[in-house]
């Protein structure tokens, strides 16, 4: 048997159909960003694809927080959460993200990839004969935790209110049910209908899960996410999040009821089993988070560098998806010209973006995905938009029609 | 439905049997490991359960490497590895743990328990047919991911070659075939007849998958664990570790051929889809990783604290687990009793141990496991050993033969 020859066909088929991954190896600069430096062509470049999506993995108050705990209590947290992992910062954090929710409880998770994939996988599994009702442009991680389960899974049309009420009514009145969607979805930008959802949540009996891994930091008064945004926190069963993006640093949890909390710390596999993070991670979140709860100016900054270049893009006439959050999407349509572009963009411009091919996104849907943050000043962004004007010149590309 | 009721009585049933789980809030101190403030009883304490196997996780050069790494790059990766999240640390850090196990590539997670799963998940899935061959005492993240793959599980005697030859003969030639082994087994602190197993792979065409996760940074010349102590790294398809437990951090990742590691890296949906570690993590680990691998005094310091606790329980008659690494389990067999033995030692003795209860462990095999480390010094151990020999004393526990 010849392993490393069926493992290599099957990434020739990813260079054949362009889909491969180049990984930028780029350096970070605390105090820089979005600028940074590409070892890759040796330069310094601005970064549009960051999900560091207001800087917060810069913010002074988060690194103080930072340096302290790791000179306090050191590099790791030394165990699982149940044998000797579990730290003060652990703890201080769960508390704030269950009282940033306004849930009884929260918990927390090496990564939000994690906490779908793990509260979806135990509750599902262990509440006898559950349904998943699942959004079809559900993240990966959602997915596999519902397949993990081998719960049955329901696939109802994205955002759609109708097919999933023809889909719980059919459902009988005793059999358990989820119904897991996302807020914010992170390629086309667009938001779920989430009131009509917990409508009918509360008619069919179902619980909600809702992943606003995209919206937390980022939306609401106090950067709870979009649920707080409408005022709906309290009509979800679990709110899911990210420590990673809109907060800068890395981890993931739910927020939710204390019973719910209790039993997926006291069944999930993939959280009783594994190192706890570092409380020095735990300490940097905490300090993201309290701060994005009393501070706008991000929020505000975001909305404004959103706002620039949507019109920017469209006085060049470069097409991109409208939606009502803070991504921008770029609609290229082909794996191999969405490459070609992004690596113009950094080899002529200077601009790193990643294309963004299957699998993250269907074929046929290959874009540029832009996520301007309050630190991409409007020199920046018109740098961009002059920049792939000129690309959409020399290649002839389809403008939209507002140009 | 009453969803939190469902939870609540899952809940009620581990209160009912013992094994409900209590996280003990600590507060580790850099410079003091393995003493930690305990805030449940509000004074400081002796660790005895940590798998920062040998204080890693209060190493200077660790901490001067993580200071700087978070001072330069910041709190957090901003991205997936394909989408701006690579940064200059985590290819240095895959190159050195390639390197480390004499592999041509390795991969990095967020975890150990991810690094299973997603790779096992990932490689039995997709190879057409594959049958995991797994250990019968493997880890919950290798069965979780094995399980994910929906690949064809054999379970074989723990550690027994002649169990594990019986069911490859039985496999066609042409079907590929993975066995799935931990070297040091946490529980017990046994080892796997790496060598025996690595014959038999080659005798039928099989992959080698290696956890490593209790013996990296321990065993070896230059800590890379059990297979390279043995001269046996060249024979195994897969090496996986972790960064959270000997190297003091977190993180998992695993070691194998190029095709092998880049087939992990493009097609793990749990790789893919989630934030990397922040750099300064990987820069941690960087540094922890290569001091291991030139200095020999804490895996010396390691093994002389834990033969001179095995001593000392030999002539407190406690009876413990012989093995041949650093793990000392003291069994108890009873969920109640294993806490309340763990109790009293933490209250009246000031000594922190977690009870190891199911499902850590089957029932009936609850145990108090010991993991002395190259900063306990003999006065620690001697205290423990006359707290455990109070306790047995007290309650007339059955004493071992050489008391
Ligand atoms: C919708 C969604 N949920 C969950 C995740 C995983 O979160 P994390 O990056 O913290 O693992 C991501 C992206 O990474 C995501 O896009
Ligand atoms: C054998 C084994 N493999 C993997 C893991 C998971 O590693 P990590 O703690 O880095 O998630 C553990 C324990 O946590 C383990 O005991």
């Amino acid at each position: 048997m010849n392993y490393d020859a069926m493992f290599q066909s099957a990434l020739d088929g990813l260079h054949a159909d362009g889909s491969y991954r180049y990984f930028a190896e780029l350096e970070r600069r605390a105090g820089d960003f979005p600028k940074a430096f590409h070892h890759g062509i040796g330069r310094e470049v601005t970064v549009w694809c960051s999900n560091d999506y207001l800087g917060m993995g810069q913010h002074a108050e988060v690194l103080a927080a930072m340096h302290k705990a790791l000179a306090e209590t050191g590099a790791g947290a030394g165990g699982t959460r149940n044998i000797s992992g579990t730290n003060h910062y652990h703890v201080a954090l769960e508390k704030e993200l269950a009282s940033l929710h306004g849930k009884e409880s929260a918990l927390l998770f090496n990564s939000g990839y994690l906490s779908n994939w793990v509260t979806l996988g135990t509750i599902a599994a262990r509440l006898k004969g559950c349904v998943v009702l699942s959004d079809a442009s559900n993240h990966a991680s959602m997915i596999e935790g519902i397949r993990h389960s081998r719960a049955e899974k329901q696939i109802f049309r994205h955002n759609d209110v109708e097919d999933l009420e023809r889909r719980l009514k059919e459902i009988p009145a005793d059999v358990p049910k989820i119904i897991a969607f996302e807020s914010v979805y992170s390629m086309d930008g667009d938001i779920a209908p989430i009131e009509a959802f917990c409508d009918l949540a509360d008619k069919y009996g179902a619980m909600t899960y809702l992943d606003e891994v995209h919206a937390v930091g980022m939306y609401g008064e106090h950067g709870a996410g979009i649920a707080e945004k409408l005022g709906l926190s309290h009509r979800l069963t679990v709110i899911e999040g990210t420590l990673g993006k809109g907060y800068g640093v890395v981890g993931g949890y739910i927020a939710a009821s204390a019973p719910l909390c209790d039993f997926v710390r006291s069944f999930g596999s993939g959280f009783i089993f594994s190192t706890a993070l570092p409380p020095m991670i735990a300490a940097g979140a905490l300090a993201s988070v309290r701060y994005l709860k009393r501070s706008q100016k991000e929020r505000d900054g975001q909305q404004r560098a959103v706002a620039y270049m949507r019109e920017a893009l469209d006085r060049a006439g470069i097409p991109h998806v409208q939606n009502d959050s803070h991504i921008v999407p770029v609609m290229v349509g082909e794996a191999d010209l969405c490459r070609a572009l992004s690596d113009e963009l950094l080899t002529r411009f200077g601009h790193y973006l990643q294309p963004i091919n299957y699998p993250t996104v269907a074929r046929g849907t290959e874009r540029l995905r832009l996520t301007p943050t309050p630190l991409h000043t409007n020199e920046d962004i018109d740098e961009m938009v002059v920049a792939l004007s000129t690309l959409w010149q020399e290649r002839q590309l389809k403008r939209s029609v507002a140009a």
